[in-house]
């Protein structure tokens, strides 16, 4: 089988890695409008070779790994070219309601949305790894009219990236992913851009330990990346936060009436943590 | 030299298995006031025998590992016990103002604050390890009116532990921590509770990746503590978690007010940390 990865930063240089070592794929090609990142794609040996996008009908996997905004516009081009119905096509965008809005329904028997709950905070192939996807959950939210032979082809070929596949649909998806990834995501932004603006920030920060840099490590991550997800997925975003600001409404009320038998109980809820996670 | 540990959890457990091996302390006694915490010290050989706190002007060196309001009432026991002034007392507490007041004029030569900027989210002896204070920054407080051989003594004692001194103020101490430690422990602690009042959290757990780990590992952190901290830092730890809340209202607006332009700077200002930390 001949696959293309659109998209050759830390996901799809990542993935490009991993079907490079894939005993059914003899070539693994790339496409990405960076010039810069297709060339370090191939120095780093990610890929095989680049393709361009109107030859990509010879391939039969076609992996969407840009940003959302991104896979939109791919998914209009996709639709021009009179792909193959034996030509699987995966997404591995951030967030799901919009790209499903975006398949046209010539494409929907062979498309998958999937997303690897992976990432680090560092950006372009030089980011990419072949262990990044390794225990990683993958959701996948798959329409009705997705036909068998893509969703098996697909699901075996995730699952052999040791990924654990988890099935829900796209709402859910971009619910979740709010409170799992976005909000942390904005936190750690909030926290890093705080600590920045204090006057002392150099004096504060080498006092660092486990938990601020924990905490920070993601203020780190794409901007362009982030912007878009933060687009992307704004009301559950926005909700996710709102409902967050709640919770530290709680405590600062239970410190500012020196209720520190409620905190104590607060505290002691939010260990129950430890049973599930 | 013999030297006593009072309060065997983390901090003080992982320190009395440092001092066990050192060179120059034959004997490391442990006080704790939870029976089944000091017979677990013994049991894992975190210090060599218990000692009765009456006893303890036998020592040549007297470290305070309690929560600080506990170390506050220890102090008032110590001035009564007529200690010679060549024993050196040390605090860990993790904010120094109360404990600072709390110090009698006639102990004032021979006593050192530190705060060695290391834990993990366990507790208890159970949770001690030899290598808790490698790498990490341990910051002093020495008052002017500290004999300079207490201060060498310790200073000499806590580098072979393999920290990194920092020497600052009790009020820098206390406002440096409330953004570095506490801010981030308030923060991992309310989305801890966020994400288990939420209708469906296990399966939304179910898809936590490495950023929401990170973020909700210090929510695993010990109640009473961080009850006893946050009391204890209530001004600084309100001011830090009013000026974060403001960043996360800028992101709020930026999104709310469609405006990605301006996120994306401020995505893109978070990134400097990168230069710092």
């Amino acid at each position: 089988m001949k696959a293309v990865v659109i998209g050759l930063g830390l996901i799809g240089g990542s993935l490009a890695l991993n079907l490079k070592q894939n005993k059914f794929i003899n070539c693994v090609y790339g496409i990405d409008l960076n010039k810069e990142h297709l060339k370090e794609a191939l120095e780093l040996g990610l890929i095989h070779q680049e393709i361009s996008f109107d030859n990509i009908n010879e391939c039969d996997l076609i992996f969407l790994c840009t940003p959302v905004s991104a896979i939109i516009s791919i998914i209009k081009e996709l639709s021009k070219l009179n792909l193959s119905k034996n030509t699987s096509i995966i997404e591995f965008g951030s967030t799901k309601e919009s790209i499903k809005k975006a398949i046209p329904s010539e494409l929907k028997s062979q498309f998958i949305l999937a997303h690897p709950m992976a990432g680090t905070e560092n950006s372009g192939p030089k980011a990419a790894f072949k262990e990044l996807f390794t225990n990683a959950v993958c959701v996948l939210c798959i329409d009705k009219e997705v036909n068998n032979f893509h969703e098996h082809r697909i699901i075996e070929l995730l699952s052999s990236l040791k990924m654990r596949l988890v099935f829900m649909d796209e709402k859910e998806h971009d619910h979740h992913s709010a409170i799992i990834s976005h909000l942390p995501h904005i936190i750690s932004f909030s926290l890093a851009n705080y600590v920045l603006a204090c006057e002392d920030k150099k004096h504060i920060l080498n006092l660092a330990g486990g938990s601020f840099s924990d905490m920070s490590r993601i203020a780190k991550s794409s901007p362009l990346m982030w912007q878009n997800i933060f687009k992307e997925n704004k009301e559950n975003v926005l909700a996710s936060l709102k409902d967050f600001k709640e919770e530290l409404k709680k405590f600062e009320d239970f410190v500012n009436n020196d209720d520190y038998e409620a905190l104590f109980k607060w505290l002691q809820n939010a260990n129950e943590l430890r049973k599930i996670l």
